[in-house]
């Protein structure tokens, strides 16, 4: 119960945080030392090679302009000056997308969006009401009534509840307008997006599983046969996929050991008096000291002769063939035809789905079978129910410690330090790590569930993570308790006794959800701006590891728009914005505060930091449309429970009908515009067909998909096993292998014949944390691979 | 709270009444004059054509062979001759597949099924176990217990409940086994008959709805246009829908004015010595008096001229035709992509799916916009909901007025009378309207959703009427009070209340189900065997309207199975069976008894009465599984209900896991089975193409497609104006849309030119309930429409 002091001093607090971290940034961004910490996008874009400075050598690393430090605020104008569509050709249409999330809740760049009406209306509407129908007044001395309250909807007596419940009407209503009109321009612009990309393998390309094993057969075989008699127009040719996790195992064992190789020559090149040495044993910790170098080198050719045995096997043996292919297609539509139909009369047999991008896949999970994905999924969401409720138990039991009183008496000699260690600090330490490791745990379960795409355990744990927060911060910070706590006493609660508990608390919690928006959504957002962790690292590789400019570039990490963690938090911001609207909405300033200077950090971190690791074409905007809706809906349920409470329960019939509408309006929704995130409709594949034969009517297809989908090992083959692997398995085209446009279009350097090489490119890091080194992964990947020309306005060739 | 002899009495009086109904069918049957009610089936399969017989003059009305009376059951072992292919054959897959849902709840012809082993089991262990541990027999006096709660859950201690759980885990792991089994079968069925048809129109065409609206082109262009682009290789033609509602009306009057025509030249015809006359005015019961024969002919002539205009103005008239279509293809191949993909970026355009069988096409429903399908579906689902809640209302209102002792005073002259009335009768008679006109609300309801095939609404009103029975039947049985009341404290109680409320009674109610099933299930069963209502009916048609043998046929109504009906009425028994297993397993050999009962019955009636109207190919069986694993988690969360009064709450977590693992079950098999009911796998229609091309290389196909899609007013049309609508929408050669073989194969008739004349072929006559006399709508089918071959075994082509 904060009085209205109370929340300035906190406000003063957190704006001066904020502050300074905008001015640390400042001043740390123009050094030109800490260039490739806050521009690497453009580095990595090819629009920046090395800080632009002046001569000297300090000028290399200080900025001596003093003029600069003056307008140190200046890369705000700067983000939102790149439009939209360059921003999309800039950064990919996911990050363009994200950051209209942000600008659907404030005014910027779109003009008036959702929240900024609504702060209007509710602050010129709701207060004077609420302030003038002063019933609390009376009630000071028994209740604990803060100034914030008197703000609130607990000021107001029943009758004039009806412009509360008239405002959550035209809420819902002008909310709704807005979401439509976004989904159908995020929908517009995912196909436009996909309409205008290049030719690329996953056009034309669709991912089969649970092929059939046929005895007598092998799968190729199989696949041969079947696609040929069930698709004979368009079947081009498939890409068998081999199960090769021991081997990437041994590659990723192998790169550590050329790590060490690399850092220890470093070492070696920089003080060339003593070569280093090192103990063989456990941790170098013991055994017999050996010159380093020698023995990295040693390792890592006992190494490559294991590979290529390990690589040989694989290869041989056909049990190594998975059930798993890449089919393509001689067109985009009969790709889209095969992967929207059932294939075959047995429903898990011959699944077919679109292909993700060829970086995007996670080779590990193609192997598991349906009936495995049926019982990991069960698995998984039983996890995560337990994880989202029972998470708080260790905490809780980690605090119940605190009250040992028993511990005290046995030994009464620790007593002040164990009780400060116990009660003050243990607590916090054990949710700080607990809450640390959270997104990490959501990932791996996620990628538990058996997905192919790299992508989607990102959704997925974005996904979890919201219900948790949902669970854990909104409701855990509403009624007290753990969440356990409460799940145990909404089991015994009446369902329409659950939002009146909880209503009831809301006006009370205001102020708490007003200082958490100022740390974690100002003082927290600052934070993000300044990427301290990764300057820090930067500096550090810089200094131990570099060698070489390519170094350099290695050192720098860009990191990406961590979609698990931000979309669920902005959802949460929403979920404020909205519940809050009609009960306490002084709130709402913070809200839009929020967001407005979220979306011009996040912009600026898109247009000059993160690197994006895949596109997904606006894949999670049906979450978060349909999020926002739950939103909508936990809002007025609350609202009815709140006013039941509130001798105003004639009005429950009205208010009721809100949320049937709020869910229709959200199926309606779905129909209209989900199938464009889902399926590839057959009058764009085929538009896109006819516009490539008349554009480009003799491309060889066959040698264009020939090795998209490789398995990334066999990247690393010396080249005439790669052309054994070819002719086995894709049926390519000899003479035409290498070195025509269409095959340098996607590859510029994965021919190269020695597998130990840094890449050049942008290479995205992602598939390097699940399994594969960036050499391996990577090579076939290249600066145009996100090419396409983004058309502002794309004429319509059929009217 | 009966005892065991009162449940005895119940029995033996409902015995009696079944074995009344079954003499007085024997007795019925073989007398010749009702061989058209008892064998219609024979009939119209042209297995008969009058009845067999002696000469003389009385025998052809009376049986008067007595020693066919002595045999009076026989129709038992007849009805189980026929194996299941031939009854496919004879009745189609849908009779077929409703026959085995009753052998799946007894032991009948497909070998031990779900309940026998389970009420073998439940005797044997369960009621030795509640009797032997008697702790209720000390209660007896404080409470009414029942001779049957001895034998029943109530009995027993807390410890021996864990011989409870381990049943139900029994039971629910062999259900599921069955169901998995079963739900194999009938998919590995549905698509060996699908593959076994004939060649049929709906196998090439797709039902486009939301054709795009461009002005300056008509439907037929863009159509055209559309589908030349987006399938070059596989469109073949279309046909366009005409908005002939208004056209339809004048044709239903029309008939109905033929029929009084028909009349009254009958009964000219049998008293010729006065023309019959009657009044112009209302009813005819005022107004100059005319004669009747001219009057009508006058009036159809009049008509006559009205349609033709009514005709011409449809043709003409470019808004008359509607933006939907019956797109067809070159193969079933594809036809089969375009149903299953999507066409358009704009999701709401372009819609695709498979065509109804012609027969089946709810004409009115074609036109209805999208945004109006959404708001239609909401507001009938709000119906159904208030329809399931609140139907008991009426009936409390009218019990309410028994009671009104104001009314007494007012006028205590009609005290006697009318409280009898009030109190005895009417809340009697409103209950049995209300429960009369149920069916038809709700089939009304499912045909306002708009669906565009017959068939759809009937399974929409039998999953309606499930959940009406479930709430008002079961729950309504279990906790007294109307449905209102219940739900108004459910939404007061706690989610673990609710189970345990509604657990306690479930035993108490065990002999008011037992009687349910005794009244409801022998016999109910047994008066449908006897066929009372179209006994009458045929009869009295036969008396006053029938002048000739294709008359009598009319007369004639066959019937068919009542699937909104009768599946919910036998998955409530399903319920029954699965809730008790374990609580009162006495009521198990009652269920059986039905189960077997009514499968003789049914096998009886299809094989000679019913006349299939439509053939869906068991599209209901998704419906019917999904229900029995609801009712096994219903009985699970009674049960936990139950033991958790019992002060066994310990083994909730043990029960607890029980509905999980069995919707994830319904889970997998919804995953496994259902898209062999919603889809067609392209290998199926690849296999069929591929067997037709070998086996009838140069069939036209455009000619046997040209009219199966036309719109049934124009069936009347001379053949001039038919030909002119065919050239103009469908493209067909002129040269051959008439007399070549394939027209031949499904239409035997339509062409004829004069449009009053009576179908003499086995028209079903579902169509004539909703829109079109026979004449106009069933001219095109045939007694081969449902013709196919169905092999036992088939062979498979491909290994």
């Amino acid at each position: 119960m904060a009085t209205l002091s109370d929340i300035g001093v906190s406000a003063l607090i957190n704006i001066l945080t904020a502050f300074a971290f905008l001015l640390a940034f400042a001043v740390l961004r123009i050094q030109p030392v800490n260039d490739r910490v806050y521009l690497p996008k453009w580095y990595i874009n090819g629009g920046r090679s090395s800080p632009r400075s002046g001569g000297n050598f300090v000028a290399k690393f200080v900025n001596l302009d003093f003029k600069t430090y003056l307008t140190f605020l200046n890369w705000m104008p700067q983000a939102l000056k790149m439009s939209e569509s360059e921003l999309i050709n800039h950064a990919g249409l996911d990050s363009a997308i994200f950051l209209r999330i942000y600008s659907l809740g404030c005014f910027l760049s779109y003009g008036f969006k959702i929240f900024v009406p609504i702060t209007v209306v509710a602050l010129f509407i709701l207060i004077p009401v609420n302030v003038s129908s002063g019933t609390l007044f009376f009630l000071r001395k028994e209740l604990v009534v803060s100034d914030i309250d008197k703000l609130s909807i607990s000021n107001v007596p029943p009758v004039q509840f009806f412009v509360h419940i008239g405002l959550e009407y035209l809420f819902t209503i002008w909310i709704c307008y807005m979401l439509y009109k976004e989904y159908d321009n995020v929908a517009t612009m995912r196909l436009r997006f996909l309409a205008s990309q290049r030719r690329r393998a996953e056009q034309f390309t669709v991912v089969v599983r649970n092929v059939p094993q046929i005895s007598g057969h092998s799968v190729s075989d199989s696949l041969d046969q079947f696609f040929k008699t069930n698709h004979p127009d368009t079947y081009l040719c498939h890409q068998a996929v081999y199960n090769a996790n021991k081997f990437a195992k041994l590659v990723r064992k192998r790169d550590r050991l050329q790590n060490w190789l690399d850092y220890n020559q470093l070492k070696f090149e920089r003080h060339s008096e003593k070569r280093p040495t090192k103990k063989t044993g456990f941790l170098g910790l013991w055994g017999k000291r050996v010159d380093s170098i020698d023995f990295y080198k040693q390792q890592i050719k006992e190494f490559d002769k294991n590979m290529a045995l390990e690589r040989q096997k694989v290869l041989k043996d056909t049990k190594s063939i998975l059930p798993v292919a890449f089919v393509s297609f001689k067109s985009r539509w009969g790709a889209a035809v095969c992967a929207q139909t059932q294939q075959s009369k047995n429903p898990t047999l011959w699944l077919t789905n679109w292909a993700p991008e060829p970086r995007d896949i996670y080779w590990q999970n193609l192997a598991i079978p349906f009936l495995s994905l049926t019982i990991r999924k069960l698995i998984i969401s039983l996890s995560v129910f337990a994880l989202v409720f029972f998470y708080m138990i260790p905490i809780t039991f980690v605090q119940s410690l605190a009250n040992l009183e028993g511990l005290e008496r046995v030994a009464p000699f620790l007593r002040p330090f164990i009780k400060s260690f116990l009660q003050g600090f243990l607590p916090g330490l054990a949710l700080k790590i607990l809450l640390y490791i959270l997104p990490t745990i959501l990932m791996i379960m996620s990628k538990i569930e058996g997905h192919i795409a790299l992508s989607t355990p990102e959704r997925r744990a974005s996904a979890k993570y919201y219900y948790f927060m949902l669970v854990n911060v909104f409701l855990g910070s509403i009624v007290t308790g753990t969440a356990f706590e409460q799940l145990h006493s909404f089991l015994h609660q009446s369902p329409t006794q659950i939002p009146r508990t909880i209503g009831v608390s809301i006006p009370m919690k205001a102020t708490f959800f007003i200082t958490y928006i100022m740390v974690d959504g100002w003082a927290g957002i600052a934070g993000e701006i300044l990427r301290l962790k990764p300057l820090v690292i930067f500096h550090l590789k810089n200094m131990f590891m570099v060698k070489s400019e390519r170094d350099r570039e290695q050192a720098m990490d860009p990191g990406s728009v961590d979609y698990p963690e931000t979309l669920p938090s902005l959802q949460l911001y929403f979920l404020l914005g909205i519940v809050y609207a009609v009960v306490t909405p002084i709130l709402l300033p913070f809200i839009l505060n929020f967001f407005a200077f979220a979306y011009l950090v996040y912009r600026h971190q898109i247009i000059n930091v993160y690197n994006q690791q895949y596109e997904s074409g606006a894949a999670f905007w049906p979450h978060v449309h349909s999020r926002i809706i739950a939103s909508l809906v936990i809002s007025q349920l609350l609202l009815l429970g709140l006013l039941n409470t509130k001798e105003a329960a004639n009005s429950t019939p009205l208010l009721a009908i809100l949320p049937i509408l709020t869910l229709s309006f959200n199926q309606y929704c779905k129909h209209r515009f989900e199938p464009a995130f889902r399926r590839y409709p057959l009058e764009e594949a085929m538009k896109k067909d006819i516009m490539d034969q008349t554009t480009e009517p003799d491309v060889n297809l066959t040698t264009f998909l020939a090795d998209a989908y490789l398995h990334p090992i066999f990247r690393s083959f010396e080249e005439e096993e790669l052309e054994e692997v070819r002719v086995d398995k894709v049926r390519v085209d000899k003479n035409q292998s290498y070195g025509d446009n269409a095959q340098s279009q996607t590859s510029d350097d994965h021919s190269s014949p020695s597998p130990p090489h840094h890449p050049t490119t942008s290479a995205p890091q992602d598939v390097y944390h699940h399994g594969f080194p960036p050499q391996y992964a990577y090579n076939f990947s290249s600066p145009t691979h996100y090419g396409y020309h983004y058309e502002a306005e794309p004429g319509n060739s059929r009217d």
